[in-house]
């Protein structure tokens, strides 16, 4: 079981029994979020931008035009901080002060590098888009010589990186078991509801078998 | 219509049709999504936490343990980002370029303050718990006196903020509308799933109304 190092960014100081440092599951988690938050220092203050994203092997790639402001500021090497966070119940506990979440999250540390190499290229954009929708990637019209050069994608190899994870039933004050309250979890789920055809689809084409 | 000053900050531009600067439509925004992201800068780097928050007028409430290193970093009031994401659909369009997701984001930025003030402490701690469970904080054992002692709660006033907004249909190229590709949306939706009860719970208590 490979693990991130425990370092002084990713070592989890608040309830550590909560921390996550085995690499598989950091990628896990990683795979199944659809977003990501990345956060940046710009004219010494904190910028961040919610998006897309994808994991293939200990990197993950971003991508967004080559006119984007905060694109180009990556694609220099700033050094950046990439988070996800899945959030699986809202725990319900007897007293308000042990209200929790159970979550899957995790923070990593990088800096970014612009993809030249085609190929890393073309995989990249082959493997975000069939996370996003498997399946999909084949099913398409793929990208001009033109819609190639007007896409960036940037590298952010996972140098430092932990999860935190809460799991199970409220924890409650030993005195609280015996409150008349009702106490559990309530899951939440992000779920992908049946798809709606474009208005201006072509007449005949049927729902794709992956899409059902 | 009240909206937040478009600043360098927070003017969207890329794509800025998409920028929304309406405060109640930023309020919406913010209402809905149970977490945001909360970024700063450590040590000259970027850092990141995913946690749950409230709103309350103009202002983001976030609470912790007193113990929590990045809550009393917070709370010198250095310059934070906080951002939210929803992902209404993902947006599946005939070119593999044009594939997008609808969403609504904010990306905020402000100055913690710690709040002291018991009853901007109190409130912000019931509306935070109602939030997240409606109807939950009347129900529960109230915070003693050493509880809201370990409790800090700081308070971010929205200095900056904008939102960004994509709805609608895939929009592809003129020529690939004749295409024999399926298009469309694929919505996605958080679900509040049927509650679990604790293993623990004491005999002989039902599940609130609210949370049928």
């Amino acid at each position: 079981m490979e693990k991130f190092p425990v370092t002084e960014k990713t070592e989890i100081t608040r309830l550590p029994k909560r921390g996550v440092y085995d690499k598989e599951q950091v990628y896990g988690i990683l795979d199944e979020a659809l977003f990501c938050t990345v956060a940046f220092v710009r004219n010494g203050e904190p910028f961040q931008i919610p998006t897309g994203f994808c994991r293939i092997g200990n990197t993950i790639y971003l991508h967004g035009s080559v006119g984007s402001q905060y694109m180009r500021e990556l694609a220099t090497g700033i050094p950046v901080c990439i988070s996800v966070m899945l959030a699986d119940a809202l725990v319900l506990a007897r007293s308000a002060f042990h209200h929790s979440v159970n979550y899957r999250s995790v923070v990593a540390f990088s800096h970014g590098r612009k993809v030249d190499n085609k190929e890393e290229l073309y995989k990249s954009l082959e493997v975000f888009t069939n996370k996003m929708c498997p399946g999909r990637w084949d099913d398409v019209r793929q990208p001009t010589e033109g819609e190639w050069k007007a896409t960036m994608v940037l590298a952010f190899d996972l140098e430092e990186a932990s999860a935190k994870v809460r799991t199970g039933p409220p924890k409650d004050d030993e005195e609280d078991y015996d409150l008349n309250i009702w106490a559990g979890l309530q899951p939440l789920k992000t779920e992908r509801l049946p798809v709606q055809a474009d208005p201006a689809l072509k007449a005949g084409i049927a729902v794709p078998s992956y899409l059902k």
